[in-house]
């Protein structure tokens, strides 16, 4: 394969078309035989491992548990929460066939978990000493999907669902509220992601929620990319799976319950996000290499054992990095691979920097170079790295805010649709009717309404901010907050 | 739930009620709603993530990535190899409707992912300097089964599957016994259970494998578990999937080609191997919480500080560690709990010993007590670690060696089938009549043959032992080595 720019279509040219052939040429994944299935190829992977390592890490530091449950749910469960099956039915995946003999009963290969895990819970909770149970799975799911986009709609992918049991609603509504925060440090610290969080409309929520929270990111070509959500499921499951326990009093009471997500979706939020004209760039937090090595001629063996003598310097320092001395590629073919692969600093090292013993340092992030005595390269890497990070972020922070736009007309709205996209704030009477028809005539969804708008969050330390007096941009009737609305993916 | 010794059945008197007492009571597992299927309730999971970081990090150690490929394999895939479509085919779970629809051709769920990897591979593979492609991959996988036995025999289970290309034939089979001899390392240094490991016979080897390689454990009821196999592929897979790159003299040929696995059975084998009447035991390497602090007054402020500070110490050492001061709870319920939940080491602190400075010391595995100075408790807490890994290794090992018994006449091997069980050793002529009579009248199947049996494995530094003067056990014709036989999980 060759690593040239040409191979790469230009990003503001065709975003969809440039996401592909990065996603590709990357070699991050490719198309599956079955329709709508995808390959996680190592490169790509190896991001999901950083992800789940540091995300695992915060989910087990609330105290969480991972555990692990069947594939496999009889239909029958699904149907026992009406909203539930009503949304996931158009997107099943249905086993009837089992050892070779049809199924009494098929089975659905699950599409979320909250049936199979909650009929377990009534069989583990009893009392209040049971409670809060915390149990995380990180496992594959299946939603069937006609059209593949890589990463973000796949009849198959990896996700992680927490699934928690509290004796209390207000107890549960922090576990809701802290899960949705820990996603929310997890993709700013880690992803370099700029995003909203809030809460969705009656529409947008979880088929069996009763509240559901989300957090939005926008993409260079203005959508929004849902990147997780965690719901406040009430006693919804509680009681049509009879989760009960015996409280303090001796009262039987059904237990409240939340459950939240995220997938290997983020990484289609991280390629889109950050990359460019040519190819991925990595925030070094989560790129599998952080650093390349690169001698100029590889065939000169005291360049290698200098590289390589880098190399291990910086390994020392817990570095992610690797000397590429293959002899078969040109340093100019390297150069474009490891730019395509988005390693966030490439080191250039000819036999003149080793005299001089002073290295070529280039940021993919900027493709600034500079030249650094080795004796100060550890520092300089090490805050180099740390630079790249705040630097994608604050790039983030900045398109995201001057991407969010209010309309108090819903004329300006549909112009800013058809010219920006990005996020609009603007009054919505929270009327099924209007957000329909607002979807059909713009492609803009609600996405969310910001946790500070709801009163009944103060106590969650969140807002508390009071009603506004406002009208409906699409009806005229009265609306007391501003929501976010945007397309999304 | 009452944690006491009369739950548990005897392990000489029933050893797989035993087992499943063991597991339900401790909170490994529990049977799932779907039959055939079983959940990995958060302590059994635990031990699972602790097996899965140490095998990673052997598997990367050798260069391997992982990646992830699809949960569903078109039908028309597993027809490609006769002999694999042959083995699985009785066991397959089939998706056959997907979003509402039928499908036009049935997807299985992936029993193992030879086929659909395979697929991939032929795209990626072009030439020589793709070679050696080295993947591993973590998921669940599904073979239909109508009796559950829990980390035993369920039909879905949790697994590791690596899939190696290589250029030449002696390559792949070197990769063949490092995997081997990789998982033999794990499971000795880490799951302290000895094994014999070896080649399997023409019946017992894998569907579509020219040669599998099996490491097999013997459980204490005289019964053999396969523990995890390392198949030499040949080119039977790259022929059939046109697996084809090109040389370096510019010649097109097929990859050599590898694949091996092991599962959460091997928790199965953890459990049946080192357990005893009060539950448990766990080689500490693999144990969620290494090390319980009971203080044997919870209420006792002060000494729930001591506690707490003696936890801090161990902590800092890299020991799992927990104090268990829950007031709900009788010491006499904990000291039994913690027993059945296996945990190395059990310190128990009373008043007394916080005024002396003294702390009482239980080990699970021997349950001996001893008094240590909490001064010299962190030394030989770690020393105490490795002792009880290395006594349950040494306990194994011997077990292994009593019961590997070497049987002259079919006689003779009747003889102890019926009475002790335990692997044999026994000359046979490697006819499949021979081994299916042996089967049907003894339950023993033919486990494996020492890789020093046979000359072609010199080359790798195994044995070379010379072929034997011997007869077949069963039909006294002319047999060249002493295979391994027992009756197996």
């Amino acid at each position: 394969m060759e690593f040239s720019k040409k191979n790469i279509t230009e990003k503001n040219i065709n975003f969809s078309a440039w996401y592909n052939d990065v996603i590709l040429r990357a070699e991050l994944a490719d198309y599956a035989p079955v329709k709508g299935c995808m390959v996680v190829r190592p490169y790509g992977y190896s991001i999901w491992e950083n992800i789940q390592k540091i995300l695992d890490g915060m989910i087990k530091e609330a105290g969480v548990s991972n555990a692990y449950f069947p594939l496999f749910i009889p239909q029958s469960f699904l149907n026992k929460e009406k909203e539930h099956v009503r949304g996931f039915s158009p997107e099943l995946a249905v086993v009837t066939i089992g050892g070779g003999e049809k199924l009494a009963e098929p089975l659905v290969v699950r599409p979320t978990s909250e049936t199979v895990i909650y009929d377990m819970y009534s069989k583990w909770i009893h009392s209040w000493r049971d409670l809060p149970l915390l149990i995380n799975q990180w496992c594959n799911i299946v939603r069937w999907e006609k059209r593949t986009y890589l990463f973000l709609r796949t009849s198959e992918f990896l996700w992680q669902e927490g699934h928690t049991v509290h004796s209390s609603h207000e107890e549960s509504w922090k576990e809701v509220i802290r899960a949705l925060m820990m996603y929310k440090k997890f993709v700013e610290e880690n992803l370099a992601i700029a995003l909203v969080v809030g809460i969705k409309s009656k529409t947008e929520k979880f088929a069996g929620a009763v509240n559901t929270t989300t957090f939005e990111l926008l993409m260079p070509d203005g959508k929004a990319l849902q990147g997780g959500t965690s719901h406040d499921l009430g006693q919804n499951f509680s009681k049509v799976f009879n989760i009960s326990f015996q409280d303090k009093e001796g009262k039987r009471e059904y237990g409240w319950q939340t459950s939240w997500g995220t997938s290997t979706r983020l990484i289609g939020g991280l390629i889109m996000v950050h990359g460019d004209n040519s190819g991925l760039i990595l925030p070094p937090k989560i790129a599998p290499l952080q650093v390349v090595i690169i001698p100029i001629d590889p065939k000169n063996s005291d360049l290698l054992k200098y590289c390589t003598k880098i190399k291990d310097e910086l390994l020392n320092l817990g570095i992610r990095v690797v000397v590429d001395g293959r002899e078969e590629e040109t340093v100019g073919y390297k150069f474009n691979k490891w730019e395509l692969k988005g390693v966030p600093i490439r080191l250039e090292v000819g036999e003149k920097e080793m005299v001089v013993d002073e290295i070529t340092i280039v940021r993919r992030d900027e493709n600034s170079k500079l030249k650094v005595k080795s004796s100060k390269l550890q520092l300089k890497i090490k805050n180099l790295l740390d630079d790249i990070q705040k630097n994608l972020f604050a790039r983030s922070k900045k398109f995201l805010e001057e991407n969010t736009r209010e309309a108090t007309s819903y004329n300006e709205f549909k112009k800013i649709m058809e010219k920006n996209r990005g996020f609009i704030k603007a009054f919505w009477c929270e009327n099924d009717e209007c957000e329909k028809k607002i979807k059909e005539e713009t492609k803009a969804s609600s996405r969310c309404l910001s946790l500070d708008a709801k009163p009944a969050f103060a106590s969650f330390g969140y807002g508390g901010a009071r009603e506004e007096n406002g009208k409906c941009i699409y009806c005229g009737k009265k609306a007391v907050h501003k929501w976010v609305f945007a397309q999304s993916y």
